[in-house]
């Protein structure tokens, strides 16, 4: 008999609309880069499956210990970041968590949240020009002249709260005893030698984050989503206390805290 | 011969991915609600097509106007409503203008921005109940009372900032003007009156403008969409503002402005 | 000498504009529900990190272990969630990963990812009308019953592509395993029997985790934030998948696949 | 007395958190751009109000309707639009209009909404160079060989669902009779004689506003944003029209629909 399928076939009727390689879904199956969901609902954790998805493969021990270390470093700044002023101030208008959620997301704009794309790319675009170890030192140098020569800020250094972000050192020794770094790592701690030297600027957890995922292996495009896994659930904090702690479209502001500096009042004349 | 076409009718193979009665699309020619594109760009204005797409067809000269003066009624509100702040504070940190807006229409929540469609249901589902004009005084009676016994603000009236909205006036007497006034503004006064008289509370630029879209034939529903329409050019100023007079990413937020009342430090104990 | 500080402290000039529980940032230093963020970074994984920010303390191993099934459990379905399709098609135009991340959160409605929430305050609302085990099956059955009679579905049963959701029956045998299921599992198992009785139909991923976040001590309106937390790398590697494998701005819909049911044309007359 | 306020001043406390040059808001009184709001209310159209919020001032009458017959250009093109697809899926999921609004703006990404602002760029830098009218037509000849040479599209020229779009044409008539057009007009007249003649390719609606927008005076960084407000209300009309009348979280892809081209089955080795 000639079915619709057939008929598909023969004349070769275009039916797919998507494609994708991550998950393939069939009837009460689920199976992701490989893996069935049971065998991974039973054997690997939340930072595993990170890995997986942006990576394509199970990390290692060490390497699933470090990155769950790096989300965990990311995880909450207060009130100080637009990020979370943003939600919160969406969320006291009543809007439902993922609105409240979604406009977070929006304010990691490239001033906010590029820091570490940036800074990724910086240490692999000048690994990939490095052929020995020897080179690290005086790349890092170059990159610092550079910089300063143009007065302009290396991604990943300094921070507008911290002198010395507490982050930073600690990702670096946990990375350290987990052996997961490389020369990315040595590149980044070289680059705060010289600026401390000169600028008594310290690296951040932005800088030292993005130190680590490059010798993890990860491409310089994944930093942003990485960091915004890491603070979704510190966001979804603040929403929640926003919620619970404060009263609904509260005064955010009085009109004297505005300063008017337009055009004196006129008349239309048309 | 036996086309591919053929076959889809045969076999009715479904290849309607979407329907709509809004517009249709056809090589070289657009037609929205009946009339093509070419008509519209020559003979009406925006705020018509506003109608047009809302309403299902083209607005008379006096409702055209109408909502000309609705939708400039909306325009801007300073940096006080928490949907200004959020678009502003989106944009510094980098986002591009279409992000910064969404996120300010995201703090477009209920409690911001839902006293228009509440208002326009009030009066809406109130005007059903009345069979004549006479018994609109004693129904705004029984909606102040209510509300008053339960502590409720009725949405449409009082404003954060202003004792007397200067908008509402205004818009009522522009609507008196155009002669677009029916019960539903009529109700609205009527509950302005009995408000005032008890808690000098006066009717908002919602509340005004719930009354006279009623009294057009605008569903309730319709409400925020028009509200969210009319405050679009304003955020996008906002937004222009932010990101030409003002230094990206700047420090919105001191640490002293911040209040902690969380738990005392403590060390990990597992 | 009098200071600022002095005078604002003699006159109370109120320099609070927010106040938090949930971390405190001081120069060099950052501390989270109690713990300094190196204590943090060094000895908790990614997961434990979710469960202080939203339950306030710290999990055991056990629920730590729980915790990340659960978010391991709602990985990824392919492109057929809207949410999916909505990040990938808002990608597909040039936007940034932050704003396809906002996109696809939006879309996660009521509709979509209301379910575990809706299964969550059902479960716990029940369970406190409980006073012993034995009332269980009971209630269950009352429940069942109530939501036939009114040609209700039940949140957490059923599944638009699965006969049986594959990730339901794994995730609760990992809960018996961990030692973490209490009467909410039980009620929701005791609910599956029933309906499975009558119509067929089988508890699905958010209806097991429903229950054991129920067991675990989590409140119901935490249930949307940890499925998007659990979501959110799934959607990062579609938008990844979207910008490195397709063609910008493809062509995702034919004119031939929109079917118009509106008016015909006409000519403006004014 | 020493009050608040004195001792403000005296120690030059600074109150300010934000500043604007667009609205001054005083109790009861309200001042857009220079004009009262009830001025504004009674005498202006919407799109006036467009103007003066993005131009500084009122337009002249011309002008004015110049604007609302661009913003009308803009109002639906059906679901083609990738913005379109995200609105109505989204809310499809049950998310609130406001939400659904902002996942459509977030898809005016670059590759979809960006050929305006880039159109109105190349016009504005170009014409900048032109001393005289003369050289318009070998500018014209020079750009349009550039782009050949170099395989790349000019930005509003061409359109995937049109061989020749019935908007251009229809709006530059309508320039044309209102004396708004210029030397950007003039050139992008020529850069499509030149394009037509090796390419077969026509001026589309983008096009064709980037000129008449930029003789009005418009920067190049305001024309996305004039765009989405054209669009908003077409936006919310889908949004409606999904609401209404489509079943809520409606299956939009079957499983045969999704090309899995991913990893083959394996098993987790640890």
């Amino acid at each position: 008999m000639i079915t619709e399928k057939t008929l598909k076939e023969i004349f070769k009727i275009n039916i797919y609309r998507w494609k994708t390689a991550i998950t393939l879904i069939e009837k009460n199956s689920i199976t992701t880069r490989g893996y069935s969901i049971e065998d991974l609902i039973e054997n690997v954790n939340f930072a595993d499956i990170i890995f997986l998805l942006l990576m394509g493969d199970l990390p290692s021990q060490k390497e699933s210990k470090m990155l769950n270390a790096i989300l965990v470093s990311f995880c909450d700044h207060s009130i100080t970041p637009p990020s979370t002023q943003v939600a919160r101030l969406t969320s006291s208008t009543g809007s439902p968590l993922n609105a409240s959620l979604a406009a977070g997301l929006l304010a990691f704009g490239e001033k906010h949240a590029g820091a570490i794309e940036k800074a990724m790319k910086l240490l692999q675009d000048t690994i990939k020009l490095c052929e020995t170890e020897k080179d690290i030192p005086s790349l890092a140098k170059q990159i610092t002249d550079k910089h300063l020569q143009n007065a302009k800020k290396i991604p990943g250094y300094g921070h507008r709260y911290h002198h010395k972000d507490p982050r930073a050192a600690r990702i670096l020794k946990v990375a350290e005893k987990l052996e997961c770094t490389g020369p990315h790592t040595q590149l980044a701690k070289e680059i705060e030698k010289t600026l401390h030297k000169t600028k008594k600027i310290h690296i951040n957890i932005d800088g030292a984050n993005a130190a680590i995922l490059s010798d993890l292996g990860f491409h310089w495009s994944t930093g942003t989503g990485i960091f915004m896994i890491g603070r979704l659930p510190g966001l979804i904090a603040h929403i929640n206390e926003e919620k619970t702690q404060e009263k609904p479209f509260r005064k955010t502001l009085k009109l004297e805290e505005i300063q008017y500096y337009g055009k004196k009042p006129k008349k239309i004349t048309i």
